[in-house]
């Protein structure tokens, strides 16, 4: 299977490559590393990745940034950077990529448990991890050729260390667990759903 | 309790006009009519509106609209469209409007039902829809001086027959049923809420 990983080279990431490579024949792509460098907010870039490599079987975003603040002082411009990053960039993975995917082929972004358990300083992040959710909703009833869609929503992971004090109370989750999420989409049979790791 | 209503003339809006006018002191507010005219995706206009009225108790927005089509022809513009308008738009209300509320006030916002039960051509608001709602608990953890936050989440109303062919097998629900959950919103004690009415 020709699998596209983007953010391959990220937390997340290089596990999700760890569990598919050897088996598979891997294309990292990242915004400073990998295989092919793209910025996702671009269309145009995600344009021209695509033309570059063609068809494929599957593709893996692992990516995608937000805006971290208060929400007191967050304004229209802060809210753009988690909708431009995070949603539109996989979104956009989604509807150009869907015109070079093979039969039969997987889309599988990544949102978020802040969607439904907030916590302080990421109400734009709740509000686009639900959106990416929400989106591969509505995207599995539509995609031809039976290709399907699934998101993976994790919580705080064990090797983000850094983020556990934004996150009170949470048991941080196995790098393990999540890489298998996203195998269960890639390998799976199942599409429109939330895999929770969380 | 003075209360802003933002598409207030709306096939739902002028429902829940109906419900809370005679007790309250009600700012009919619109983008083609109204008491003040204001054209949500323009943060500029959002500003002047909540400056034009000053302090109030309670913003209920009806507003809001998205792309409809399919898809497999769907593109970032198409996509944008939804997130400028029904996710942006609302999302300003609240943060430019947390600045101009009252202690103990509220926000209700909309959302809809597409983002747990899609159907066809309608992705962009199955991903948005789910943003309002996300956002509104990411929000209701961060807001100041006990002021609420809750979204109504309907499917879709007797009102609007043009639209029962693109819900097959959803029975269309009452005006008076949407507009009791933006009353319990308003008039209630509950944050972080999403009211579904389906």
């Amino acid at each position: 299977m020709k699998i596209i990983i983007i953010g391959a080279t990220g937390t997340i990431g290089k596990h999700v490559v760890n569990t598919l490579q050897g088996q598979h024949e891997i294309i990292k792509v990242g915004s400073k590393s990998g295989d092919i460098l793209v910025d996702i907010g671009s269309v145009d870039a995600i344009k021209k990745m695509f033309e570059t490599i063609g068809s494929f079987d599957a593709l893996v975003s692992v990516a995608g940034t937000g805006h971290v603040g208060p929400l007191h002082t967050m304004t229209d411009v802060d809210f753009r950077k988690t909708v431009d990053s995070k949603l539109m960039g996989q979104v956009n993975l989604v509807l150009i990529g869907q015109h070079y995917i093979n039969p039969s082929g997987s889309f599988t972004l990544t949102s978020g448990s802040l969607a439904h358990e907030p916590v302080l300083q990421t109400a734009s992040l709740s509000s686009i991890n639900a959106a990416v959710d929400g989106f591969i909703r509505g995207a599995a009833i539509e995609l031809k050729n039976a290709v399907r869609i699934n998101s993976v929503s994790p919580t705080v992971v064990e090797e983000s260390p850094d983020y556990f004090p934004f996150f009170p109370g949470t048991i941080p989750v196995s790098m393990e667990a999540v890489a298998a999420a996203y195998n269960k989409s890639v390998l799976g049979a199942q599409t429109g759903q939330v895999y929770k790791i969380w």
